[in-house]
């Protein structure tokens, strides 16, 4: 059984940006009534475009059975909760690889880099808003891979 | 003094997007558990990249004193809001043109069409933070107009 850990900026380094607004703020904008947390995500588009898109994704029961993994080799992914609901984040080194789980502190979105392995959407217990970015375009932009044995994961106390 | 309006697509369209997962979702992803409401603005960027960042604005009383308009030559703008509470959304056909009030009903965000006038970020009630996509890069990107007699904005029943 894989345990989530608590998502962290390091710890999620190798695959992607965690969208959140950690620290000092960059800088205030509009007379001082509002703090920005500057350009938290590497975007990343081969062809095609960069899309704001909505997705209401249903929960998954913990443990999850994590069945497949998928990647896009032509562009980044972000997905930011509406909600400050957690959700769980599952990404890989690869399809020979065990998976990694990360649990989100409710405040948390995850920008996926161009080509990181990951799981699906996974909001726990309820129903989950998310405001999508991502590439928009033509091409061959998903790559799935199926676990012959699939991996338990769960998050603490769950 | 000038009351906003429900914010509809419609009457938003010449001025930008409304982020919302109207209507039928565009498609199903994730094997049927999730629905996708796909590419809903339309982003625009002269030189420069588009980012994504957080910020964390101040609420405002209301009627909203409108003192300054602003708006961005060289890129769109979003704002989605990461909790579901409604905010005010101005805009103006102008510097020398009475602005025109919306208000959002909590699912909503907005994408400022590159260079439509409006207002800064107006929660209601409470602090609200949002997602914003927008241009990041070198180059005057941003007008003001301050107006010599500042315009009394509100909300229904407030």
């Amino acid at each position: 059984m894989i345990i989530a850990k608590p998502l962290t900026a390091a710890g999620f380094a190798a695959y992607g940006d965690v969208i959140e607004a950690a620290g000092a703020p960059s800088f205030m904008i509009n007379a001082g009534k509002c703090t920005r947390f500057h350009d938290l995500a590497r975007m990343d588009c081969d062809g095609g475009r960069m899309g704001i898109s909505l997705a209401h994704a249903m929960p998954c029961e913990m443990p999850l059975t994590l069945t497949m993994i998928e990647r896009h080799p032509l562009g980044s992914q972000m997905f930011m909760p509406l909600n400050d609901a957690p959700f769980l984040v599952v990404v890989s080194d690869g399809p020979s690889a065990t998976p990694r789980a990360f649990l989100t502190n409710g405040a948390q979105g995850v920008n996926y880099h161009r080509g990181t392995w990951h799981g699906v959407l996974t909001p726990l217990f309820a129903p989950q808003s998310f405001l999508i970015v991502d590439r928009i375009g033509a091409g061959s932009n998903v790559q799935e891979h199926f676990f012959q044995t699939p991996f338990r994961i769960t998050i603490p106390d769950a």
